[in-house]
């Protein structure tokens, strides 16, 4: 049966037609003495006890230590884990902790197979980095008893590395980002080493390998080092992997491309000098280039080292059982001997297994780890461990962010929003030259917020412009990328800002979902503190396309944010230059959230004046009397426009109202804050029913004008009461290469299409309007279609339709 | 100003410090005499040509031949288009034609920056594809004063490469995956090749990145080739390119990794003999490759050709205006000269670059084309042009669907319904041998669908165990590359299956979303006719992790799909293997649509059996009697099950609800189609009122316990009438890795939320039940904390927590 070969134990990989000269540009050292026997011996230790925890972790429920015979009464009940990936992360957290301790390097560790929880929490608990956070994971017989039982039960540490597990700054989820945010986390950092285990099969996803690449946006002189170390076991779930059956002339060829220095790892009699003399080799040059640089000298493309370390899938699980292969095949992958609870042979072969770890001689009978397990291999100073490093203790110390007001306009003005927006940031960049960052997809300039420029540079190490100049901006076409970056950085301490074109933020979508479970568990920790806000800014939203069209129209994103918790979600969409300063401003100074902020690039109405905006963004909503009729009060109708050209188009509906219905009693509003409109106690911005019936009043027709999905919309208010009322327009997947007011007129946001629903809405409440709405909405129409067919003959929209509508 | 420097003409790269022998990895060839000078001159007519449309195309709205001198006049209103890509794609069109005219060869081109379509309409024209579609685009002056004039206007062709665009079958949105379309193109099509351009800024994406990789899944000896060209001209939108900095070195090596030849194509002196003489010899090797597999002797890891094609951006246009950089500088990316409508510095240069082509030499008078500007070019048969490939008009014939009926389960039973889904799948592939794939990361086994193994194998050339043995599943951890390769195969004729984890197929959701604008738009074009569905079945959902944890929960899949044109939206949640594989038997039956299918792989209860289940699916939603308190007529209250763990629940409540409130009428309705809920007219499956009633009764309260975000169901419930009396629970964003019901309890889902809902609803609107209501509630509340309680004692689900509910 094709397909069904079970692989004897990962056989190497086919021999490519590469040359043979390709193996000299492996890296080849002499490792042979790297350690000491009493090293090796040391590491070993550390290594078949944090083996053997983690093995026990899968699936003891008690005689934890084999006191006894196992019985089938000791097996869990249900066997959750990955065994797969474990010896290798324990492998490398050994001699990460045993170049520490010798060198006192600062590092931290970066796990991309997170689903290896127990290999890496095995470790913190040896290290007693447990206990510091969690008194209950004490070095002793009760934190172990509590560490292996609970393990994957509720209750106790998850199957996945996430936000509660000490010394984490990625969530060990959805593959593909811990190298992008091992960049990030090392910017700004000088002395700080980010060792990242990539997995073989993580290595197949698309971030991770453009991520290869991060290092071009490294300046050495200002930013540490990201250590890679590609784990190549062969398996992913039940499939060979690709690097799996690449030979070293592929491999080797690969990684130069990428820029590195390839030394491979892969000497299983022998792998702990193997292992510590790569670790030390790869660390030396390292700071060679770091020293160049920082001496003034930057070198051309530095070739950093990245490790290839090959050991088999499972690694030290029993060879084989029921004559099928378990260590080295993809029946390592999670749970070696799935019926160990109940059969005998995978019970015997579980005994063995654990056994060939000779707990006795590392445990004492009381669960204390003998002193010669952790000595030679624990670093003695706690802020060193790898567990207990303050980078992943979200410690933001915030940002300076300066007054907003002088980067704004007077009301009345025609102001680019991002193009303020770019001063102020010039400003923040100027304030906090260290800790703030922009990545962006290569759309600075597009986003109008080259302002930045002025103080700072793009930081491209592979463009002789850049070399060596460091550089606030990122600008890599890889969405991807820019995410992991900004993650790194914004969970290491610092913050930061991803401008991007709407239609494209949303290839992150589920990257920020990820990022936004690590942050809900961060919260319900309690020895995570601070961290910055994770901000995104769309523009070059559907609304105003220019030079793009139909597939450049998705504002998707807004409706990921409102899946998430609503303690952490924030979705502004501010309606003119001084709202998004203040805005911004807020999202800067803020902590822990997400924001998702949404805003035009183009010249557009300044709307409020300074404070009146200040103010408007902190209500979240407010009535608009200048464009209302006396005010507002006691209206007809209440028109509500969400975003730049939706709340333009129903100030030019309320104009258009005053002329053609003017007998009806019209309100505008504009929304900037779209969590005040969800039910009362939905979010902690939802307005009160009162507050929100002040605004929208308790019977009269409403007509949102929406920047968004008009689907997201409608779920948000759901639940409020009295909704009948309530019409809602926006993006309805309409659109091409047009200009923009043809975009409005297609989706049904223009300004006749709001008059429209306002007459019609109020027609179904109010007999003086009722009389003639349908006349006056054919009229409306007509409109409609005269400009419609204007934009058609001259390619433009009609002139003037964009000036600012008089009242 | 750091980062503002000008880059005169894009210098060459550094060189890195990689050894000089890699050098000898690129292919030399002698291709100074590749051409005649007749052909030479040919290809150079034919491109000049091609440019002079591009270029006017962005810029002219009259005179388009320059017969008088350029005036302001001229000159559009709204200058919008990307020129920068435009000669590299036109230099390869006129190269592919010149090959196919000679050799006969069948080749569709891919084009990743699809958003220079100037410089492939005007290929089109040229060639005479273009009226074969859209008459008014002859090939004479009425329709190149067209293609000029309306290029980008309303009414003419948008700024991208569409599927209006004839022999188009990549959105030319989004970058990052006109490479993996390619390979899925040539899949199944022995005989076709997919020249596919990427440009150097697309090349940046991670799709990208790892879709070099891809022919590590074609077999040569089952499918067609695929001939990159990457397109590197130093600069993306403003910032210089990673490839554009790299020097041969780094790149012959990184493609040498990825498995390739390497060819540079760059020779600018003599571009038309280095790229004729390059695609020959590329096209030579894929022969011998193709032959050697096709004569039962694969070649072991084929080194597949690769062309690298430098030339510089915007290639053509004025060196310099203004004193800045034009050609071979960012500021050549979009419109070249965006003054030219009012600058006369602008025009003038406009004036001279556009005559440099010497339109007269290409075009009489009366705008037909000279013959011999595309007679040297342009094949003879229309059928072999470019723009006239039968591949790219989406001639689907349609799948052999079995009957599911053999492949399901008598009511009672308990099955996994992917794995029921397997055989069924097993028999689709024995009966549609090549034109049917699964496109997996990873995921088949854990999926249970692993039956279709029996049949058929895994296509991974890299592979000892499946090289040279075809293979309808391919399984790389890349939810890009699957979608990508899952899209040209599926725009080619074609059909497949792509099998997720529910929480990661979110990863492909703006690319989802670019396919869904491709196939609107298509839909809208009369000479497309049919494709088959897109296919995703989501499993391993966040109601049943078991391995996994919060990470791995994410149903906002349904979310992305509901923003979708519901006249090719479909979102399904069969509620047992039944009608799984009814729904499954539907969609790849059904044509054009977007179908996402969210099911179990655990085994759960068949509630319906053969007959019942077509019935319900056809329905889409019903009445479930045999849960229900007499039959469901006249209920208390309707409580809707939506999804297989969430209708589990919603029947263990009914049943709860006999014991507890035996006087309370309880009607159970599952809904499988999703679709079916919105308003009356919102979607063609949309229930008429007078449905909706009848399932849902007007005036009773409502309780859906629902699989996916509460807001979608909020939001697509909206606008019926009479939602003051719905309640709605779904995942909200609580879970670990923990026991299954442990997810309902923490999410509100359980079977004890749902009774105590449906006693909290019924209290509000019959007397009868308010009298203990609270009680009721308080001992349901009770027993859920107990449930809980045992959950946190022992790891695993009370005993009988899923066996079937008694009635």
């Amino acid at each position: 049966m094709p397909g069904q070969v079970l692989y004897e134990a990962n056989p190497p990989p086919d021999a490519s037609h590469l040359p043979d000269e390709l193996l000299k540009l492996r890296v080849q050292l002499d490792v042979s003495n790297a350690l000491s026997k009493e090293e090796v011996q040391a590491i070993q230790r550390f290594r078949r006890a944090a083996d053997y925890i983690a093995a026990a972790m899968i699936f003891l429920k008690s005689n934890i230590l084999l006191d006894k015979q196992l019985s089938h009464e000791d097996i869990k009940p249900r066997l959750l884990g990955h065994w797969g990936t474990c010896p290798g992360l324990v492998l490398v957290h050994a001699h990460l902790n045993r170049i520490i301790k010798k060198t006192n390097l600062d590092a931290v560790y970066v796990i991309g197979p997170g689903h290896g929880a127990p290999g890496y929490l095995s470790c913190l608990w040896l290290e007693d980095s447990l206990s510091k956070f969690y008194p209950e994971y004490s070095r002793d017989m009760q934190g172990l008893h509590r560490l292996i039982t609970k393990f994957s039960l509720p209750g106790g540490f998850p199957s996945h590395i996430n936000s509660e597990t000490p010394g984490s700054i990625h969530e060990g989820g959805e593959l593909g980002y811990a190298l992008g945010v091992a960049f990030g986390a090392v910017m700004d950092n000088p002395d700080l080493v980010a060792v990242c285990v990539v997995g073989d099969g993580e290595a197949e996803t698309g971030p991770t390998a453009t991520a290869w690449h991060g290092y071009k946006y490294i300046d050495p002189a200002e930013s540490g080092a990201v250590l890679p170390i590609v784990h190549v076991n062969g398996f992913k779930i039940s499939e060979r992997t690709i690097y799996g059956t690449m030979d070293d002339k592929e491999l080797v060829a690969l990684f130069s491309g990428y820029g590195y220095q390839v030394r491979f790892v892969e000497h299983l009699d022998n792998i702990d000098n193997d292992l510590a003399g790569s670790m030390e080799w790869a660390l030396g040059e390292i700071r060679k280039i770091q020293q160049a640089a920082r001496s003034g000298k930057p070198i051309v493309k530095p070739r950093w080292p990245v490790l290839i370390m090959r050991t088999p899938k499972g690694w030290s699980a029993p060879k084989k059982v029921h004559g099928e292969f378990i260590e080295g095949s993809f029946h390592a992958h999670q749970v070696p001997l799935p019926k160990a609870g109940s059969d005998d042979e995978e019970l015997a072969a579980l005994q063995a297994w654990l056994s060939s770890y000779g707990p006795k001689e590392l445990f004492n009978p009381d669960g204390t780890v003998k002193p010669e397990v952790v000595e030679g291999v624990v670093p003695d100073n706690d802020d060193k461990k790898i567990g207990q490093r303050r980078e992943a203790m979200r410690m933001f110390c915030g940002l300076e962010v300066p007054a907003w007001r002088e980067h704004g306009a007077d009301e009345g003005a025609m102001v680019s929003a991002t193009g303020a927006l770019g001063t102020f940031l010039e400003e923040v960049i100027r304030k906090n030259p260290s800790s703030f960052r922009i990545f962006s997809p290569d759309e600075l300039e597009s986003n109008k917020l080259s302002a930045v420029l002025k103080v700072t540079g793009r930081n491209f190490q592979w463009d002789v412009a850049s070399r060596g100049k460091g550089g606030r901006v990122i600008e890599v076409l890889s969405e991807h990328t820019c995410q992991a970056m900004l993650q790194g950085y914004t969970l290491t301490g610092r913050c930061g800002l991803f401008p991007s074109y709407e239609a494209f933020l949303g290839i992150v979508h589920t990257m920020m979902v990820q990022y936004s479970k690590f942050v809900k568990m961060a919260a319900q920790t309690k020895w995570h503190t601070h961290i910055g806000s994770l901000n995104y800014l769309e523009t070059s939203t559907w609304a105003r396309q220019e030079h793009n069209g139909f597939s450049h129209q998705n504002p998707s994103m807004i409706g990921a944010m409102l899946n998430l918790k609503p303690t952490f979600s924030r979705v502004y969409l501010p309606p003119d230059a001084n709202c998004m300063l203040s805005t911004m401003a807020h999202c800067l100074r803020a902590r822990g959230y997400i924001n998702l902020v949404v805003g035009s690039k183009q010249p557009t109405p300044v709307w409020l004046g300074r404070e009146e905006a200040d103010r408007h963004c902190i209500a979240g909503a407010s009535v608009w009397k200048f464009a209302s009729v006396e005010e507002g009060v006691d209206p007809d109708v209440v028109l509500v426009g969400i975003g730049v050209e939706m709340t333009f188009e129903v100030i030019a509906a309320a104009s258009l109202l005053r002329q053609h219905a003017p007998q009806l009693r019209v309100r505008v509003v504009n929304v900037t804050d779209l969590m005040i409109l969800g039910p009362e106690g939905s979010h902690p911005h939802a307005l009160t029913d009162t507050d929100f019936y002040a605004l929208f009043t308790t019977d009269r027709p409403v007509h949102f004008n929406y920047h968004g999905y008009p689907i997201e919309l409608k779920g948000l208010l759901f639940g409020r009461p009295g909704l009948s009322r309530v019409t809602i327009e926006g993006y309805r997947e309409e659109g091409t290469t047009t200009s923009p007011f043809d975009m409005m007129l297609c989706n049904r946001t223009s300004r006749y299409h709001v008059a429209a629903a306002a007459i019609r809405g109020a027609a179904l409440h109010n007999a003086k309007v009722a009389i003639d709405a349908h006349e006056k909405i054919s009229y409306l129409m007509h409109l409609s279609q005269k400009d419609r067919a204007y934009i058609l003959e001259h390619g433009t929209d009609p002139e003037g339709t964009y000036e600012r509508p008089t009242f």
